[in-house]
């Protein structure tokens, strides 16, 4: 869509927005979102009552970095918990009414139960030393997301929340945060499920190992130099959304890097996002103003899974409503602002 | 409670969900309130399934001195709108399953359909000038309160919601947050819904003009001198859940005044408060320090009606569910952290 045309739908809701029985305005960033919503949906009668959860879920081969405060098998134990129902995710989506897919993009070992299919190796290569993944194996992954999102389109899916879980992924975030936004590896490196100030320091070094190791491919190729499967096929899922009326809810850092590659590939995508939550790492913050994005959560959350994205439904739900339900200052009797 | 009992629930919850399959705390604050509701409930098997909001809605004698956006006849409107169905909260409770209650605490005029009656005049005194409401008022206002929280207790209300609906009652609020706080009236007063530069000087003129007149009066007095109805009703609401295993949803800067009053008059009280949205009115920052007290959502709202303590409820409810719900690393056999 041209910018043209996503202001004009931007306006028209805005517009109905001001003739509701509330000072013009006065619901905030739930009036930006309902906004956002009637341009991805292109109608006023927006609609969220079918909502997905994606969790991607994938290895990396940097683990061997000691960048982790878990060990690499977490990612395998997190899939059969999720199978089971038992993590914070699960929970999330329960209360909220959203569907939950979790899709193996490539862990170490064999599949889990329960999982859907979307495996490209047992893990990426260690991006410190060499790329993470082949142009091949990247093209694959975009692929795959986009077909997730080409399944969640004939569906109805109006809100497809995309989440995570990996080993070792906040640093692959961290090195495309670095290089796509051009900071440093200590600007966009953090603790990520909470180590300590030695694994830090080791996991600052593997990134500004893998900025100099892929400098000349950088930041162009940053999603195959850096990436990870569930990364790559996360940003093919956000690159697909710019065909469908689909939102795609953006979770926390590794999400956001996912959506900075797919940025880079293909801009008109941005419009089809909705921010979820500002994830306590640090680089998050220098991510979201890359792209403009200002989340509607702020909790000091840094888990992952989607669970950001799975908090802000509700949000999203509730302002889709205020756009849908309530009544003009017209049918309602109500007077407007004293004219001064 | 003493603050010893208070401290030994938190940190049981705290204990709990630290067994849960996530790192130590990457939920935030949603941890948080997690544990603060399983103190309020005094059990781990916390529950948020019944959820009520009380608009408490009243006129105020200071609109005289041109301090609103809107003239005093919208309170009553409103009230009218949300009979019908109309207003943002009605939507807000719908979309979440809360239970709304719109309460007449002193509106203007005659009373407004499907209220719940709870007049003590029709309308305050001007603030401004003279106490805005008698020793006795305030103290029936306070009982109103109390009366409502019990009732939400028989009713088995696990999250109670105060909200509020009255033209100029935010220049109430900014009274009772500069005395209170011992802050300038400048520092305290905001743009309310939405008013321009000519208006602000006259509402801070009138906090000021407040302030000086009950001078001597001041902080002891300041719910009587400077409240509104609603606001000394939504005080003994929430004194009262100190007796009850209720949790007390604080809206906005209205609602925030309201509990520095309730504060002032038993500090106990505070632990039953959920604080559920930071205002744009630049005196809540003020107030919330105060209380010591972080929001859980900052979305730049500026309605009130109870409408950032319905957005919070669902992020209640989930944190909630993770303290119940989650399973354990011990049950998961998931890997723990890795020891250094």
């Amino acid at each position: 869509m041209t910018i043209n045309d996503w202001q004009q739908r931007l306006q028209r809701a805005r517009q109905a927005l001001d003739q509701k029985t509330k000072p013009p305005g006065s619901l905030g960033q739930l009036e930006t979102v309902a906004a956002e919503l009637s341009a991805i949906q292109n109608t006023l009668q927006t609609r969220t009552d079918k909502a997905r959860a994606l969790i991607l879920a994938a290895d990396h081969g940097v683990t061997a970095e000691g960048v982790s405060a878990f060990p690499q098998a977490v990612t395998r134990q997190m899939l059969e918990n999720f199978h089971t129902g038992g993590a914070a995710i699960n929970v999330l989506c329960s209360t909220a009414d959203i569907d939950l897919v979790v899709v193996d993009c490539g862990i170490a070992g064999a599949p889990v139960a329960g999982t859907l299919d979307c495996r490209i190796a047992s893990g990426t290569a260690n991006l410190a030393s060499e790329p993470a993944m082949s142009a091949t194996q990247c093209q694959q992954a975009l692929d795959n997301g986009r077909a997730l999102t080409q399944q969640a389109a004939s569906d109805g899916i109006a809100l497809l929340a995309l989440g995570e879980m990996g080993i070792g992924n906040t640093t692959s975030a961290a090195a495309i945060v670095a290089s796509i936004c051009n900071v440093s590896a200590a600007t966009a490196t953090g603790r990520g499920t909470g180590i300590d100030d030695a694994a830090l320091a080791k996991k600052i070094a593997a990134v500004d190992r893998a900025l100099c190791t892929h400098l000349t491919s950088l930041p162009h190729d940053a999603l195959m130099c850096l990436g990870g499967f569930e990364i790559a096929t996360m940003a093919g899922a956000m690159l697909e959304a710019a065909n469908h009326a689909i939102a795609i809810i953006v979770d926390g850092y590794i999400a956001t890097a996912a959506a900075l590659c797919a940025v880079q590939l293909q801009p008109a995508c941005r419009q089809n996002m909705i921010f979820a939550h500002q994830s306590a790492e640090p680089g998050h913050a220098v991510a979201l103003a890359h792209l403009d994005a200002q989340p509607l959560l702020n909790l000091d959350m840094r888990l992952g899974e989607g669970s950001g994205a799975a908090l802000a439904i509700p949000l999203i739900r509730a302002a889709s409503a205020i756009l849908t339900d309530m009544a003009t200052f017209e049918d309602a009797g109500v007077s407007g602002k004293i004219e001064s």
